[in-house]
């Protein structure tokens, strides 16, 4: 666990970029999706894909200010009204785009090798955590592209994080 | 690119401990499906949960390979047959568990800052290679979830890596 080397396997500013080379694929899944099937469409009674993007937002948002202030809100605990339309669940994606890029250099290097009960409630190391919130994006997101694949919609290529 | 601190971001054995957690889910989800339907089960003319199941082994297996010892074979050129039930598919999935086990420790920490032209084609540093060998599949796993949502099978749980 205490291993350290001048050799990193992946330095923070590699990671933010990983993160948001992933956050700009799932947007453009989200631009992907037909308005109304955002909100509605659903397979095997899963979620429909902009609920799945609300939880990566309440993960992403108050996760990178916990990780960075140790200070956590409970999860989903945003008094806002969600998003109703594609262009406002755009608009406070890129809101949480905006955060993460700010907050980032705030996060000192050895803060990811620190213990911390992420959201007052998942206990872990800090990477676990910071890993954990870009899986679970993955996850869902491939989940949104059968949505897509099953509707006739070519999803935007995984490879492409630009 | 050339930063390094002496606080790793995350150790070399955390990744390899975080990949094959991983790698643990997606077998459990192999177990989970029916036996016919892990070989033919498809939603929007995508692959079969067995065919990115061997994507996943052909990436990581001679992946991991490669990146210990720099020489590639071109992707997917196992000339063995592929397997054709589940008990032979999670058979050649443990080869590669233990494949994985014993050629970590041999991987230079300094190798995952390095470039290469993975499988001879895919340009990158060492580390962004193994990142998307573990989003690869974390990727398709969610899929193969949807299939088994779809079929009326709960899928093992996403946080569970044990």
């Amino acid at each position: 666990m205490n291993q350290t080397t001048n050799a990193a396997v992946i330095t923070p500013e590699q990671l933010l970029e990983h993160w948001q080379g992933h956050r700009k694929l799932t947007r453009k899944t989200i631009e992907a999706f037909p308005d109304d099937k955002l909100f509605t469409y659903s397979i095997g009674g899963m979620r429909p894909f902009s609920e799945l993007v609300m939880e990566f937002i309440d993960m992403t948002g108050p996760g990178i200010t916990g990780i960075q202030s140790g200070e956590w809100k409970k999860f989903g605990e945003d008094s806002r009204p969600k998003p109703a339309t594609k262009a406002a669940l755009l608009a406070r994606w890129d809101e949480v785009t905006e955060l993460l890029n700010s907050t980032w250099p705030n996060i000192k290097p050895e803060r990811f090798q620190e213990r911390e009960l992420a959201f007052g409630q998942w206990d872990g190391t800090v990477y676990w955590s910071v890993l954990y919130f870009i899986d679970n994006e993955i996850h869902h997101r491939g989940q949104g592209f059968v949505y897509l694949r099953s509707l006739g919609i070519e999803p935007p290529p995984f490879w492409n994080r630009q």
